[in-house]
């Protein structure tokens, strides 16, 4: 398949990058000056970004071919998307020069944001050729585009456009009416100009109106969107109960929107008759944790980077105590809830993060001798060079789990000089029940060189301290087990029965 | 510390829950019928929730007190919350009543949507006391808190409330000058209104409308909020070319706002000047990769829950191809590039990782042998009993990499009745070079009695098929190695140097 981008803009080249990184050849055309390296910047991004999504591999990229005229990049192309600044005279010359020489079959999209594509058709030679393909920035991430047939506009075309973007990873959404700024962006254009006067009457900074939204409703708005979310907030009485609520702060000064529709009884009846329909069969408190698992996974995702909401998710986990010294002879490494969005398709969960609690049990180990994140800043850190996991029971989404850490020398590790570090994890479920254990053989390493060396001084005489208290201690069952050795006591690979942590 | 909750609705119920399990004592007055049970249902929520976000233990749960009056509800308290329903006299009655019992220290706060802080104090025997704190449902996950006090507010009061709201994990946003509504919900109630009339003129129902918004810019404003997306979306010239791009847009039928505030150039100036301030020196490029980093980030969490834009993604990559043959006689199970989120703080991929990309692997085993999701939903599965991870190399975030699997057999374990799935997973970096490996032992189970038993007949066959010809494979180098056993070759434990995965 062949895209024709005209207009290399931040929207043209997502895209360009968008067609491309599903395998599609795409010509580009635009006259600017500097616009090679702006797209190739956009590309680029989309590389570092896109495929990361799938845990499958996307397509190989097709070829980027740049064009010096209009004529040139649409000629063979399959899909042809203008991109040009939002000027309707400069949009429909290049419609219809595109027109000119594309295939008839040929989709012609406008990316335009705010006309209506039977503004564009006016004066075109093919108009039912001709729909707005409204997609949002970054192109190459998000998935939204607004298709906005006009009556003019070929059924056919509608099709092939909501068929096409679906297999680049889209989600077509076609807009019942044409209006002008359709759908999101009147949203979007309300907000703004909302915000707007919030500056100007010094009641917030651009800072303070963006910390507003994304440690509050823009949360919400990635996962649910507006009207479910009011739905929720409704409770058990759900939507019309929400405006019921709310409904009467329209007349009031709550934004500077002057012009409101009036809450008809058939207005109203609406909203709720398509509420319902869209929430199907769901209660409020099914509706409830759903919105909370996806906030969960949300604010876990940003915690992750630091960023936004996640901040402050990160800020208080710090503020946390670690976990405690323990009743027993052993540190507690790890003590905490286990989210829900680590179970997998076999209901309990999935082995990846059994070896993620065992990795925050080594960092808070590590924590322990000294070696935590300041010694890393400082240039040297442990990275694990070998791991063995036994799983004896299943752990469920939601459980609170501890684990704790014997420090394993003697034997067939001599602590030597402390660059190694051979470590023995025990995960209880709540009961104290144990669940998996995790054996793991650490090398203490520069992070300039990658290479391995001796710990600080301050850190070698922690760990041989620890290393002393722990020697004492019995060697854990199953230490130095291979993967399928019989147990001694058994003919049964270890633990066979009740089963264990899934594979999924 | 102890809150008192006037009003169990779904905000004071939030509010309970964040108070309650961030170890404070909360007592709870609502005359309602009914209301007992609904707070302990959000409390439940919570409780299912809230903890997850966390990789640590929040402190022990405080008690749950009910009350009959607000008298009795505030005496004792260092936090009063009102959340009765939005009627000004009733909530100056609730602030009233719990001032005269409430410690002078207390911070008496409102959750009022729309009332200023000045209406709630005017009457009250020590208005200082009296603030608005506005939180976003729900209470108990999102940190969004705009704290407003009015010009009678006593500094100490905001202080210690902005010092309580941060110690329970929220994030409180102190708003300059009070108004109606204060920030979020203006912008909040602008976006309403747009979507009432886009419902009323038939252009979009209220599922389409949620869907542009969750599928396009809410993934925006969850980590970045307003002014920086269009900042960012001014491309290298900035905030100021986008006001000058879209700027005129707000002279158009954008949106039902008739109200619109002149773009002076002292507002075009203070907008630059404020947005400037926000981003500091990070350029355009470094805003990019940190808002497509999120994006992945949201993305992969809310494919991870196959909703919203998740399920987009999900079908995206359903629809893909799976990992070749591969050349060689062994089958490719995951072919990838890996996300950059992936990272720890060694600067590589983070270990968890290489397990879970070796599961995928396993999933991929799976299919291979029949026993993929039809399969699992019929009723049964395979298990993970234990793993054994060796690190070679060291995985960046972005790179692309492959799995090769072996199914080993004959030896130490028999393949038996295809009880036991005994696989080897090699993970090799683009240049085909080798950087980690995996054993791992898998039982067959039924997934209604969690224990092992005989896989189907097809199941069995494809298995012993594969087998055989694995089975002609030389054993692969590492199979059946301990943690720490001294390789054959040297002294040192396996491939020392160059140092491999991180325990971060």
């Amino acid at each position: 398949m062949r895209a024709a981008i005209i207009g290399g803009g931040v929207i043209g080249a997502g895209w360009a990058a968008r067609f491309l990184l599903n395998g599609w050849d795409v010509t580009v055309f635009d006259p600017g000056v500097d616009t090679r390296r702006r797209v190739e910047e956009v590309i680029d991004n989309a590389r570092r970004s896109l495929p990361a999504l799938y845990d499958r591999s996307l397509p190989g990229e097709g070829a980027l071919i740049w064009c010096d005229s209009v004529a040139a990049a649409a000629v063979a192309a399959d899909w042809i998307q203008e991109s040009v600044p939002e000027r309707l005279e400069a949009k429909r010359a290049v419609l219809g020069e595109a027109q000119r020489h594309a295939p008839g079959g040929a989709v012609l999209a406008s990316s335009t944001s705010g006309f209506k594509p039977s503004d564009l058709q006016c004066g075109a030679r093919r108009p039912g050729q001709i729909l707005v393909c409204h997609p949002f920035n970054p192109v190459y991430l998000l998935p939204l585009v607004e298709v906005v047939p006009s009556p003019a506009t070929d059924p056919s075309i509608l099709d092939r456009s909501i068929a096409l973007l679906e297999a680049v990873g889209m989600r077509p959404l076609p807009i019942r009416k044409e209006i002008d700024a359709h759908v999101a962006d009147r949203l979007l254009e309300a907000a703004w100009r909302e915000a707007l006067w919030l500056v100007r009457d010094g009641i917030a900074t651009t800072a303070e109106i963006d910390e507003a939204i994304r440690c509050g409703f823009g949360l919400r708005w990635a996962q649910m969107g507006l009207f479910e979310t009011y739905r929720i907030a409704g409770g058990e009485a759900g939507m019309r109960h929400f405006i019921a609520q709310f409904g009467p702060a329209l007349q009031w000064n709550w934004s500077r929107l002057t012009d409101v529709p009036e809450l008809t009884d058939d207005l109203i009846d609406r909203i709720a008759e398509q509420s319902d329909r869209q929430t199907g069969a769901r209660d409020v408190r099914r509706l409830e944790r759903l919105r909370d698992d996806n906030l969960v996974a949300i604010l876990r995702a940003l915690k992750s980077n630091d960023h936004g909401a996640g901040r402050t998710v990160a800020a208080h986990e710090r503020s946390l105590p670690d976990a405690g010294a323990g009743a027993g002879p052993l540190p507690v490494t790890v003590s905490r809830q286990v989210p829900r969005s680590w179970t997998d398709y076999n209901g309990h969960v999935n082995e990846s993060h059994y070896l993620e609690l065992f990795a925050q049990a080594t960092d808070r180990t590590m924590e322990l001798i000294g070696a935590g994140a300041d010694y890393v800043a400082a240039g040297k850190s442990y990275f694990t060079v070998e791991s063995h996991l036994r799983h004896l029971d299943e752990v469920r989404g939601g459980e609170r789990i501890r684990v704790t850490t014997q420090l394993l020398a003697g034997g067939r590790l001599p602590a030597g000089d402390g660059r190694k570090l051979h470590l023995f994890h025990r995960l209880e479920r709540g009961a104290g029940r144990l669940a998996a254990t995790g054996e793991h053989l650490l090398l203490h390493v520069d992070l300039k060189t990658r290479r391995s060396c001796p710990p600080d001084a301050r850190v070698a005489a922690r760990l041989e301290r620890l290393l002393a208290r722990h020697a004492a201690l019995p060697r854990p069952e199953g230490a130095g087990r291979f993967v399928a050795q019989r147990a001694a006591h058994e003919r049964e690979p270890a633990r066979a029965d009740p089963p264990p942590a899934s594979a999924g």
